[in-house]
C-alpha cells in the first residue's frame, strides 16, 4: 500500500513560496466562510509514521490560518477522569463547535494502532475498536461535520535517515524519544497494522489521505491543498443543499388514528397504601444507601434517566431515590433548552459531557430522548434527524453499557385525567404553581401525539442491554417504590457480577 | 462557644407544617427575584458536626425551592485533576452563575478542619488556609455574591445518641461510616478546632450562622428563615444601590499629562541580525524542547501570559515558543470577549478554569489583565472594579505560584511608529489583513491612555514572586529570542529547585 506513495515528491523553495502565498489566502477565505456560516465543524486528524512531520504540519496550519478559530489537541494515554468514562468520552469532549476547526494529534486511531502492534489486543478487539471509530465518525458526519484524515508516511529508510539526522544535530536530538526508537524497531509491524487500519476505516465519507512525508515543502502544500479542496467542496454542497431544502416538507410522523400504544397496556390503578409506603420507602432507601456506598468503593458508575409526561412525578421520584445517597457522589442534571455553547455542538455532546466518573451517579432529569420527543413534536429536529436519532441513541447507550456503567431508563406514565388533576392542584398551590407553564398546557393538547412518540421511542430504544422501565405513575407511592426497587435490583446484580 | 446553642430548641409537627407552608412560598418568590435580576449568585455552605443534618437540610431546600435553579455540590478528597491545580481551583470551577444558587457540602472549610484535628497541619498552616478562604470569599462578595455559611451543631451526647439511634435501626445503620465513628472519638478536638475556625472566619460580610441540629423541624425552619431574611436583604440593598448608582460618575483614571511611563525606558532599538537569529532560535527551541519534556516528567506546570499593544507580535512569539513543545502537553488559549456563560460568572472564573494540570503548559494570549486594560479603557469595568482588580490579580497569581506553577508574564512593547508600519503592512497583505480591525485603529487613537494603563498595571502587579518581563518588540527576532530565553532560564531554575 505505502509503496505507491514513496515517489520522492518534493517542492523546491521558490515554488513553495509562490504556492504557499496563494494557498494561505484561499485557506483564510474558506475559514471565514466556515465561520460565517457556523453550521458545521471541521475535524482534521493527523496520524502516521513517527518523524513524518505531523506536529510540524499542525504548526504550519496554525501559521497559515487564523489561529483564533483553530484548536489543536493532542492525546496521551487516558488519564484518571478519562479512564472513568467510555472510550470516546474525551473525543466527544474535545469536538470543535460549529464554524471552527479542530486539529488532532495522536487522536482516536493512535491507541488501537499501538495496542495492536505491541500485541496488547488481538485482531478481533482491533476490529471492534475500528468499528467504534467508524460509528463515531458517522455520527458526526450525519450531523454535518467535515472530517479529514491525513496519514503521514515515511519509508523505513527515510525514517532511519530522519532519526540519524536528528541525532547528529545536538539542537535536534532531543526530538527523538525512546518510544520513537522502540517503534522504529517495529517499523514493519507498524506498516502491516497501519495497512489494515487504513483499509478498514477508509470510507467514502471519510477517506484517508496518504501523504509522502519526507519533503516538508511537499507535505505542507499537499495537506493545505487537500484541506482547501475538501472544505471548499463541503461548503459549496452545504449551501446548495440549503438553498434546495427550503421546499422540503418535514413531518413529525404523527398519524392520528387512535392507535393503541405500549403505554395503554399499563395498569395505572396500581396503588400502595400510605403506611406500607412509608415502611417500604425507609427500608428501600436504607438498602440503596448501602449499595450506593458499595458501588462507590468498587468504582461502579450509574446513569439514571427520567422521562415522562409533564407532572408525571419525575422530580419527586428523583428526590426519593437520591435521598439516601451521599450528596458528594450524586449529581442531578436537569436538561431544558440547550445553551448557546451546547447548540453549537452535536445534540449528544451535552450528555456525553455529563456521564458519571467511576463510582459516581448521574441522574438525567430529561435526557437525550428529547431528540425524539419534544424536538420531534416541535419540529426542532428535521424528520431525517429524529428518525436517525433512534440508532444514534442506541450506539451512545451501547458505549455506556460496554464501559460497565449501570444505565436505567424510567418512563413515568400517568393518565390524562391524573395529569389534569395535578395541573389544577399546581395552579392552586402557592409553591407549586411555578411548576406549571403555558407550555405544559400546550403540550397537553398534543397528548395523543406524545403518546405515539413515546411508543416509538420505547419500541426502537428498549433493547435487552438497556431496556426502558415503564412506571405506572398515577399513584405516586407506587411509582416511587418501583423506581427505587428497580435501582436496587440492578445495582445488586451489578455488584454481584463485579464480585 | 457551642454551649450557647445547646438550648434544646424544637418545633412541633403542627407548627412546622404551618411555618413551612409560608416559608417555602416566600423562598420561591425570592428565588425568582434573584433569577430575574441575574446579577449575583448565592453560595450556601453547610459545615459542622457529623449527624447534625447537613445533607437532610440540603435535601429539604431542594424540595422547597425550584431545583432547576439550585445546584448541590459535595466534595471529597481532591482527585487527580484537582490536585494538579491550586487548592481553590475546584471551588472556582463550581461557582453558580449569577441568578442561581449553589448548595455546598464538605466544602472549603472541611479540609483544614479535618487536617488540623488529625494534626496533619500545624496552627500556622491552618491559619494560612483560613486566610486564603477569607480572601476567596472576599473576592466573591466584592463581585456581589451573597455567601451564607451554616454551622450545624450537636453536643457530644446528642451525637452519640444520634449514632446509637441509627445503629439500632437496621434500615438506618448504614448511614454511620467508620470515618464518622473515628471522628466521634475526637469530638472534643473537633469542637476546639471548630471554635478557632469559626472565630477566625466569622467576618462581617460572611458571618457563620450556628444552628442547633438536634431537632429536624427546628433546623429546617431556622435555616430556611435565615436564607429568606438574608436573601431578601441582599436583593433590597442591591436594587437600592442600583437605583442610586445611575448618577455615579465613573472614571478610567487617565490624565493626559504626557507622563513618562515605564515603557518609555525600554530600548526599542535592540536588534538581532537575521543569521544570528536563525542559529539562536534553533538552539533555544532545542533546549526548550528538552526542558519541556523534563518538566512534564516531573509534573511541573507552566502558565505563560502574553499582553501588549495590537500588532506587538504576541502571536509570532507564542508560535515560536510552543513550536518545540509536544502539542499534547501545551494549550494556547486566546481570550476575546467573554461568552454568555463566562459573563454570568466572576471575571476571573474563565481563567481559573484554564489553569494547567500538573506537567502541562497553558499559554494565555491575552489574559485576566484585560480587566485593567481594555475593560478599564472602555468602561466595561467600573472604576471601583478595575482599581480593586490589581489586588485580586495579585491574590490569584499568588495561588498559582504557591501551587508550584511557573508563571511568566510578558509585555510586548512596540513604538507607535512601528505599530503604524505593521498596520499598513497588514492592510496590504492578502493573508494578514484579517488581523487588522477597525477596533485596532480605534485603540491606536488611545495610545497614550493605554501606555498609562500598562504602566499602572506593571507598577501594581509586577511583584518579586511574579514579575512582568518587558520585551522590546520593535525587532521581532530580538523579542522572540528574549521570550524563549526567559522561559528557558526560569524553567531551568524551577527544575533545579525541584531536583
Amino acid at each position: 500500500m505505502f509503496d505507491s506513495v514513496e515517489l520522492g515528491q518534493s517542492v523546491d523553495n521558490k515554488t513553495f513560496k509562490e504556492r504557499e502565498k496563494e494557498l494561505r489566502t484561499r485557506l483564510l477565505i474558506l475559514q471565514y466562510r466556515l465561520l460565517e456560516l457556523s453550521e458545521f465543524p471541521v475535524i482534521i486528524d493527523f496520524a502516521g509514521v513517527d518523524g513524518a512531520g505531523k506536529g510540524a504540519t499542525v504548526n504550519m496550519l496554525n501559521t497559515w490560518m487564523d489561529p483564533r478559530y483553530l484548536r489543536t489537541i493532542g492525546y496521551r494515554a487516558p488519564n484518571g477522569e478519562e479512564q472513568g468514562r467510555p472510550r470516546f468520552w474525551r473525543y466527544w469532549r474535545d469536538l470543535p463547535p460549529k464554524g471552527r476547526t479542530g486539529l488532532y494529534l495522536s487522536g482516536r486511531y493512535s491507541l488501537p494502532l499501538i495496542q495492536r502492534v505491541y500485541d496488547e489486543i488481538d485482531d478481533l478487539e482491533f476490529d471492534r475498536h475500528l468499528a467504534e471509530i467508524i460509528r463515531f465518525e458517522n455520527a458526526l458526519i450525519d450531523d454535518g461535520a467535515l472530517i479529514l484524515k491525513f496519514w503521514m508516511h515515511l519509508s523505513k529508510d527515510q525514517q532511519e535517515q530522519r532519526f540519524e539526522e536528528l541525532a547528529a544535530d545536538p539542537t535536534q536530538s532531543y526530538r527523538i524519544t525512546e518510544e520513537d526508537r522502540r517503534n522504529h524497531e517495529r517499523y514493519d509491524d507498524f506498516v502491516a497494522v497501519s495497512e489494515q487500519l487504513i483499509i478498514r476505516t477508509n470510507r467514502g465519507r471519510t477517506p484517508w489521505h496518504i501523504i509522502e512525508g519526507a519533503d516538508p515543502n511537499h507535505r505542507y502544500i499537499r495537506v493545505g491543498e487537500i484541506i482547501e479542496a475538501e472544505l471548499s467542496r463541503h461548503l459549496d454542497a452545504w449551501e446548495r443543499r440549503k438553498a434546495a431544502k427550503t421546499s422540503a416538507s418535514e413531518s413529525n410522523g404523527f398519524i392520528d388514528t387512535g392507535r393503541t400504544t405500549v403505554l395503554d397496556t399499563l395498569d395505572l390503578s396500581l396503588r400502595v397504601p400510605k403506611k406500607k409506603y412509608r415502611d417500604l420507602l425507609q427500608q428501600y432507601q436504607a438498602r440503596l444507601g448501602e449499595l450506593g456506598r458499595e458501588a462507590f468503593t468498587r468504582g461502579l458508575s450509574t446513569a439514571l434517566v427520567f422521562e415522562g409526561q409533564d407532572a408525571a412525578g419525575k422530580g419527586g421520584a428523583i428526590r426519593r431515590t437520591v435521598w439516601s445517597l451521599d450528596a458528594r457522589m450524586v449529581s442531578v442534571q436537569q436538561f431544558a433548552a440547550p445553551t448557546e455553547e451546547e447548540r453549537a455542538h452535536h445534540y449528544l455532546w451535552r450528555f456525553w459531557r455529563r456521564l458519571p466518573d467511576a463510582g459516581y451517579v448521574t441522574v438525567f432529569d430529561r435526557s437525550w430522548y428529547g431528540r425524539v420527543l419534544v424536538e420531534r413534536a416541535e419540529g426542532f429536529a428535521t424528520e431525517d434527524e429524529w428518525r436517525r436519532a433512534y440508532n444514534e441513541i442506541n450506539e451512545f447507550e451501547n458505549q455506556i453499557v460496554d464501559h460497565g456503567t449501570l444505565l436505567l431508563k424510567f418512563w413515568l406514565a400517568i393518565s390524562k385525567e391524573e395529569q389534569l388533576e395535578r395541573f389544577q392542584e399546581r395552579e392552586k398551590s402557592p409553591y407549586k404553581h411555578w411548576k406549571l407553564t403555558d407550555e405544559d398546557w400546550r403540550n397537553r393538547e398534543q397528548w395523543d401525539a406524545y403518546a405515539q412518540y413515546a411508543h416509538d421511542m420505547i419500541q426502537y430504544t428498549s433493547t435487552s442491554r438497556s431496556p426502558w422501565v415503564l412506571v405506572e405513575g398515577d399513584n405516586k407511592p407506587h411509582a416511587r417504590l418501583k423506581v427505587i426497587r428497580t435501582v436496587i435490583d440492578h445495582l445488586e446484580q451489578k455488584i454481584d457480577e463485579h464480585a
